[in-house]
């Protein structure tokens, strides 16, 4: 007798691509090319938002912002003149520690797909599970900041993993906390060696050009 | 008729904490009160560790690393000849984000009980789902970091809420990050006016005999 195990999590995981799949044929459809920024808590993904979409040139650009709670990074972006778009995720018992794909599908109605070339969604702040669900996007960017020590691929190995580019933010601290750059950039080659690394400081500016033409060359047609 | 609603999230989080009542049945038998220690990925708890228990005096501490994988901050504990017990999550689907009840039973019979009287367990660096699961302890510290913004108690209000002492870590940063301790003092006062709230600096040392002092307290009778 053939026997087949199907293991239950393997299942939530293969549902949430199939709704992935849906979301990423409606932004197609649209046009819209789909980064999902990921990181820790305070890692920086707000402030590097702030500063890359200051300037955007011909390029619109719209915002999904995902939190546990409240609407303090979307106001955060509010004078930035670009659409943005807020889930909380804590309907479901004490907060989702990530966005999924079927939390972003509900949100497609009131993002104004014909407005905007590219949509950058700021998951939830967490280092596990939002590597886990793919939501639909195109290009997955990480922020890992240098406070947070630079054993962090090794400990978080599939979210680094899982994304093209990693922007190590906060390097104006660099003299002031314990943190090797070469240990990072070794340990994160072992864990995903086809990842882009820039080094970037949203409280100085540094590095801030390259980070926006990283950011916005998402939306290029070459980025698929 | 009467009418019955049984949310299954709210069932997963029933079933946990029967786990975590029989997982504290045990450690009061072995007279062992335990620290559920959480925080953000690099929010200093492992140094926190390394320093409070560089001298304990005669109170005889364990520590129970939970780690999506790897035992790196095991090995630094190493040198502390306290006994070190590693979790990791990663067996179940790309690594859960947090130590559950059942995990932690799964550890104990790992854990050399009779040989402490307190038992720390540094929880998955994450601010959002530790906080949902108890895991039979008898206090509830997090480490939450200058560099990570002082709006994190209104962004993860459940972890706060749920947390006797929260220590204030990294102050040393201070002059060159913007967090204003008056904005972070009456965050967390509006979401958990009863938690006490220490500063420290792990690398400096600035609070160390303080927070020592404040985490090895959970071992007194009057803790629980």
């Amino acid at each position: 007798m053939h026997q087949t195990t199907v293991r239950v999590a393997e299942g939530a995981l293969d549902a949430n691509e199939t709704i992935a799949d849906a979301n990423r044929a409606d932004f197609d459809r649209a046009g819209v090319r789909v980064v999902n920024l990921m990181g820790a808590p305070g890692a920086g993904k707000t402030a590097l938002l702030e500063s890359a979409l200051e300037e955007t040139g011909d390029l619109r650009v719209g915002v999904l912002e995902g939190d546990v709670r409240g609407h303090l990074d979307a106001d955060r972006l509010a004078h930035l003149h670009v659409p943005v778009t807020q889930i909380n995720t804590d309907p479901a018992f004490g907060g989702e520690c990530h966005l999924d794909a079927n939390m972003v599908r509900s949100a497609i109605p009131s993002i104004p797909l014909d407005e905007i070339d590219l949509l950058v969604v700021e998951n939830v702040g967490n280092l596990v599970c939002p590597a886990e669900f793919t939501i639909g996007e195109d290009r997955r960017i990480m922020v890992s900041s240098v406070t947070e020590g630079d054993d962090k691929p090794l400990k978080y190995p599939l979210m680094f993993r899982t994304c093209e580019l990693v922007v190590l933010n906060k390097v104006d601290l660099l003299p002031h906390v314990d943190f090797d750059v070469a240990r990072f950039t070794a340990s994160l080659d072992q864990v995903n060696p086809r990842a882009e690394l820039i080094e970037v400081s949203a409280r100085t500016g540094d590095g801030a050009d390259e980070w926006r033409r990283r950011l916005l060359a998402a939306a290029a047609p070459a980025a698929r």
